[in-house]
């Protein structure tokens, strides 16, 4: 049994994903991409980095772009929002106990900040207090693009999903779906969530770690068939990788689409609710194309193959090279 | 300041609404109302009563239909899941501290069932298992009506929409919107949850307790506009009592129907994620009627005033009699 | 049997109704209106007029705002456009041997145009050729407000229904609903149309001429929903006057508004393809309260009263005085 | 110039396509799969044949499915509508004139009915009157599936599309919408209406004549994910072409389907109004991919290929070999 059942007394109680930082080439065009056509909200810029919500957010921020200073287009660290202030003290007393390497940053906006890296080395960040700003999710007036209402998840290559998973289940993350490897008896990919969602954050066998995508919740599936129309008439026809189509996993109908970095951003809707600590995941089998694809075009090669790298981070190869059955 | 500060660590650990027990006055004909024609899934029936869930619950029932013995249609008891079997301990010791009755009761399908009553006598119940079922959200052939996907609240009129607040707020029932009188300062109505969404019940001003409405959450606007179409050409058009429209408060896009027996259901959708610990709740003007009605008819006089008493329950006056000043 | 059978061989060819001109008190707010709010493009401007086309229409305007000078806001007259070139001259002919006035009139952007009146004197205008702007409908960054696709249709009161209705008839108008007055067998209102849809033109008892409204066509619900969400939180609100909710007759959703003169616009979606010459038209029982409203909150007194008068035209009282029996 | 101008006063005056009829390996798959899955509505049936119509139609029928007897599943003819029962001798006229054969044939439900064939053979009838059922479209209990509400075009392969655009022209359709080769400046496909649509058929260059598809229209892309919902778990997966997408040509929201016969059928929304008889067909270059899809995946090979034949008719290459520039 290749899936832990869940920690329901972790060490230190994580509420949720919270935000993720991007540099990027062009700060202009990032910007163009994320709130002019996608629709964030800008809630503060300079000339170095670009801070932006989410419709339905009151938190400061859940994506910050900042200008690359050379080098490839990556990610700089991935956070996450816990539940109290102390619950950042627990969780650098664990973090520790792990071995893994600990800081106490300053991030604008936020109080304090605990950095730390995953089992692979991928830069995570922990917080307790962000800014809040004022609603805005009736101002509909300042609603365009796909109407992005939350942040929802991040997706990982992760180079051994057993270990990442056991991992991240010991922070409490609890597993919702999984297709595991038939022979080996290894997981294959694995969906973890902490607010009540199909995920907080996901793993799937590859080169890595590196960030797959990062996904925005959006009310309708006509929120993404409109932003399919906007992208494909006014330039961005290119920057479409995926979709729209759903899910088997996560039942999720969705959209994939590249910034103008590469950066995938996943447009997603219509999972459900996961808040009962006693429910079962759902097993995939790793031969079923509609796990990934329930309708719709199979995906790209692209889509397996591309990812964010972490700033200043090795990847390792998977020791599981069997590749999904699935043809693009 | 009337809203109770969080409760961030209460005695006992409630992670959402379950279900609702309602005595019917004709099995039959309830039955064809929320299985044929709203949509719910029917899970164990017999000549006394009728089990259903909603299209992505796992668990057995969110609502069970009772035929009455005689006597006016009510409501048996709300129930609540908790979080881990030994919460239930701690809210049977939560609950004597209070000087509430409990009890332990055999519910079908379910595990160990205590049974108390909150302030004003309103009986409810906790338990943490219940039998689950094989997940059907991804069987669209049995998707019809307003494709009901989960229960999502309760709404109570409350003689003291102060003391239920403490009560609930003791119990860990977070507030996430309210309207309080500006007079007297006190409490005129207050959204509270566990799960994550706007509420798992909600309190309103008036002769209580009694249930106001039991919700259950749809994807979209457009379900609700299919179950208009349906309710009004197949014999239920005396049933829709109000909407659709938007609220201002939760910001849900809803409807109220009323079921064969008067019991009102809302179908509900669009509000928000509320997962945030230090989210704060939103206080709105008891006479700006946007905060009922952000658009849309105003609500009949039927909706102020009717509600499903509770079995054997005495109701009370509330105290603060000032209207809330929205014309029908 | 008041409805005329369906003149299929009209002395002239009318296409569909194409165009209104509204004179306005503010034109820049009536600009904001109609263009930055409800989504209508601008396609030529002074400061005297304003011109405007919907997203999928060619020709150069279906709207004309036009600053008053003094007095009440009204209507300038109703636009219909004709088949070709010598529909004109055939119109002409026909008016003149009904002994309506004739006369051609200069409009910018348009070729030849005839103008006249109805049998009750509302000005009517004909024209073959308008200016043809390039196609718009896929560039779907201009998309905004309620994404308006094209005019689909007036509204008018009619101090007598049965005339109107044979009037139009003979100009190749088809009726599609209609309701009667069960006691004096006649009309009290009727909808007919010539380009396939339920109406191009409809006619209800009351005192007039006056038009009633101006319908603009849409493609979903939702985008109605997501008006009402846009005017309710940018200071429209109280010109939401009726809905949303669907007709019984047109079986159309629905939503009116007033613009800032009061002039009423409909957002209108889903009626019916009518093209076929053998179309029965339905009749509605005057009693039955589905014909107006197949759910949703009765319409308010104001839309039963309410209307535009035409620039320098008396008003008629209708003869048929009976209230249809719908409490508002 | 390939593209003819419009021809405003045919020789006859045809409304719009009818129906089709098609011969089926099972009768009862066929019926399972048109019935009860996409939700049209049976209007008679005996164990030879299956009647037909969808949600707004009165006409009796829109397709008649028929057991084959041995042989290839094929289409028998299609069918369209005249605007009077004289247009039915005008046409015979007319096609006796252009040398085609004519035959009054008798059709269950239809008043006279004129069989001929079009200028490469293929079987097309035409009828005035077809036996009129009450509406249903607000019959809203009897919806289901795709919720089609009524046929919408005909696409068939033309090895000379050129030939069939003016033989089309003649009897009064008009082009909406082509695409040409640049090199030898001849059409490679066009699409022309009569009843205001983008199109009641359209030619696409191949081997032909044969049906491409037939397209039933439905009121929102909301319905379209609903089906491939449904039919990716009911045992249909494999029966989902391509799509959903949207056509640039056209502006079409689409889903191709095929039964359980391989007769393709397109689910179709959102295309815009054609009335206007000076309406500029739009020209698309062959080499814009976008021209067949704004967005979404690209057609399958099968797409391009695939075609219904007509009974009994064979098929001729198209002259024009060069192969749009859209990889698979």
């Amino acid at each position: 049994m290749p899936v832990p059942a869940s920690n329901l007394y972790p060490a230190f109680n994580i509420v949720r994903l919270s935000h993720v930082e991007y540099t990027v080439s062009d700060l202009a065009d990032s910007r163009k991409f994320y709130a002019d056509m996608l629709g964030l909200q800008v809630t503060d810029e300079d000339d170095k980095a670009v801070y932006l919500r989410a419709m339905e957010e009151r938190g400061h921020h859940c994506l910050i772009l900042r200008q690359a200073e050379g080098g490839e287009p990556c990610v700089k660290y991935l956070a996450y929002k816990v539940y109290a202030e102390d619950d950042l003290d627990k969780a650098e007393a664990w973090f520790k106990g792990k071995g893994q390497p600990t800081a106490w940053v300053e991030r604008p906006y936020q109080g304090r900040t605990l950095a730390s890296t995953d089992c692979f080395g991928a830069p995570i960040e922990f917080y307790h207090k962000m800014e809040r700003l004022a609603p805005i999710h009736q101002k509909y007036g300042l609603y365009h693009g796909v109407k992005p209402l939350r942040i929802d998840h991040f997706n990982l290559f992760s180079p051994d999903v057993d270990a990442s998973v056991a991992f991240y289940n010991e922070m409490g993350f609890r597993v919702t779906e999984y297709t595991e490897d038939e022979e080996s008896g290894r997981l294959w990919a694995a969906w973890m969530h902490r607010k009540g969602g199909i995920h907080d954050v996901a793993f799937t066998n590859g080169t890595g770690p590196r960030l797959h995508h990062t996904a925005f919740w959006v009310p309708t599936p006509l929120n993404i068939i409109d932003l399919c129309d906007l992208m494909s008439t006014t330039g961005y026809l290119s920057n479409i990788e995926r979709g729209p189509g759903r899910h088997g996993i996560s039942n999720a109908f969705f959209l994939y689409v590249l910034d103008t970095d590469g950066h995938r951003i996943e447009i997603y809707c219509s999972d459900y609710q996961t808040v009962d600590p006693d429910l079962e995941p759902i097993k995939w089998d790793l031969k079923d194309p509609q796990r990934q694809t329930l309708w719709g075009a199979p995906a790209p090669r692209s889509w397996f193959e591309r990812g964010s790298v972490f700033m200043g981070l090795e990847t390792q190869e998977p020791e599981l090279k069997a590749q999904p059955i699935i043809a693009p």
